[in-house]
C-alpha cells in the first residue's frame, strides 16, 4: 500500500525549528514534502502574491525530505505546491509548528492557518498547529508529543468537506499539559495602540502593537480558555462563513428605496 | 442629532474610482473620513504590518472629506483609523467599491472584505462592496445606485455582532439589473495554473494565475448564481468560524496514542 503523502507548510520560513520538528513528525507517517517561504511571512494571513513573480528552489534542511523555498507567501506555497511540485494531490497538508498563538480571532491574520484553509478548500484534510510563544527557542516538544495523534485522526477519519484544524499548544512544560480539548473560536478582538514615533527627518511613523482582549474569559468550550487552563485547543473552522440567521433577519431589508 | 461617523477603506487605494464613488455616496448619510491604502493592496487579505512602520498622510482627492493615506495594508488602516484617526468609534465602515470580484471563496484573498472584516470584529457594522470587472475605468453606476439603500438598512437595522456583509454588483448595464439578493456564499475553488517563465539568467520564475471553478453553479441561493443572473449579491458573514457539528463528530478522536 501506498505510504500518505503529506505536504508540510509555515509562515515563520523553511528554516524555523518548528517546522523542522512538524516534519520529523510527519515521517513517522508518509511520504513528506516540505513547501515553505524563504523568510517570515507572519501577519501575512491568506495574501496572494499577484504583482511580482514567483520563485522556488530547493533546499537541504530536513536529510531525505524534499524541501522547497517558496518566494510567496504561505497561500502561494500550497497553491504552488499543488500545482507544480507534487504529483499527486497529498493525503494530508499541515502547517506550521507556528511559533506564536493563532487562537481565538488571531486565526484570520494567521499565514499558519491560511495554508491550512487554502488546502482545505481543495479538498485536502488540513491542520494548523502553533505555539503560545513566539521564540524560536521554545520547547516544541508538547507540541510534538500530540502532533502524532493528531496526523493519525485525519489519515483515519479526515475531516468534513470545507474544515479544516486550528490547533493550539499552551506554553508548559510538556508534563504539566492536562490533553487536548477540542473546543470553539473564542470572541475576541486585538485592542491596537499604535506607537507613534518622528524618524530623523522629523516625520512621523507608526509601529503596529496591540494585546488581545478575550470578550469571553470564562467560557470553558473556547480555545483560549484551553490554552489557560493547560490544555492544547483543536477547534474545527469552516471555509463556509455564511451566517445563515441573518439571511432571514434581512428578509426585511429594502435597497431600493433611494435610487439616484 | 449627530450625523453618523462613516470610515470608508478599500484594497486598490485611495486614488482609485470605486473608492471615490463610494465616498460620494456615503457623504449623504454621514460625516464620512477616508483611511485607505497609498497603493494598490490586491490579494493582501487580513495581513497586517508588523515588521516595518506605518505612515500616514492627509491627501486632497475627496473634496471637503478628510483623507488619509496610509502606507499598510486595509487591516492596517482600519486598525490606524480607530486608534490613531477618528475620535470617536464610527457608527459604520465602507470598504470598496472594489475593481474585481469577492463572490465565493474569492473573499479570503480580498483586503476589501478583510477591512470589514476587521470592523466587524471591532464591533462596527461594515460592508465591503466590489465590482466584477478589475477594470478602473468601469461603470460603478450599478453599486452606487444600491450602495445607498445598503447605508440606510446599516445605519437603522445594523447587523448581528460578528457579522459582517460581502456585496458583490454584476458587470452588467445598470438597467439590466433584477435587484439585490440576500444570499449564501458558493462553495468553489481557484484552479490554479503557474505560468512557468525564465528570465535573461536562466533562472525560472512562476506567475501565479487561475480561474474560479464554481463548484454548485446550478444553486440559486448563492452569491455566484446572483451574478450570473442579473443580481447584486449580499452575502452576511460570521467572523466566528467554529465548525460546530465538528466539535461533536471528533469526540471519538483519540490524540495520546502515540507518546513519544
Amino acid at each position: 500500500m501506498k505510504r500518505p503523502l503529506i505536504l508540510v507548510c509555515n509562515d515563520d520560513g523553511y528554516k524555523a525549528p518548528g517546522i523542522r520538528a512538524l516534519t520529523r513528525v510527519a515521517e513517522r507517517y508518509g511520504d513528506v514534502v516540505v513547501v515553505a517561504p524563504v523568510s517570515g511571512q507572519s501577519g501575512m494571513s491568506h495574501a496572494v502574491t499577484l504583482n511580482h513573480p514567483i520563485r522556488l528552489r530547493t533546499v537541504s534542511v530536513n536529510g531525505e525530505v524534499p524541501t522547497y523555498a517558496c518566494t510567496g507567501t504561505p497561500a502561494d506555497c500550497i497553491k504552488i505546491a499543488l500545482n507544480q511540485v507534487l504529483d499527486r494531490k497529498p493525503d494530508l497538508v499541515l502547517s506550521g509548528i507556528n511559533h506564536g498563538s493563532n487562537a481565538s480571532v488571531s486565526l484570520f491574520y494567521s499565514g499558519t492557518v491560511a495554508a491550512a484553509i487554502e488546502a482545505c478548500m481543495n479538498g485536502i484534510p488540513a491542520a494548523a498547529f502553533s505555539v503560545d510563544d513566539h521564540s524560536h527557542e521554545t520547547d516544541l516538544s508538547l507540541a510534538t508529543r500530540y502532533a502524532g495523534g493528531i496526523i493519525e485522526n485525519l489519515l483515519d477519519k479526515g475531516l468534513p468537506k470545507g474544515v479544516c484544524l486550528n490547533i493550539n499548544f499552551p506554553r508548559i512544560p510538556p508534563d504539566e499539559c492536562k490533553g487536548l480539548k477540542v473546543c470553539r473560536q473564542t470572541i475576541g478582538v486585538w485592542k491596537e495602540e499604535f506607537e507613534k514615533r518622528t524618524d530623523p527627518q522629523g516625520r512621523e511613523y507608526f509601529w503596529l502593537t496591540g494585546e488581545f482582549s478575550n470578550e469571553e474569559p470564562d467560557e470553558r468550550d473556547t480555545d483560549e480558555w484551553a490554552l489557560a487552563n493547560g490544555y492544547g485547543a483543536v477547534v474545527p473552522i469552516s471555509i463556509e462563513v455564511t451566517h445563515y440567521p441573518s439571511l432571514e433577519q434581512m428578509a426585511d431589508w429594502r435597497f431600493d428605496t433611494h435610487h439616484e
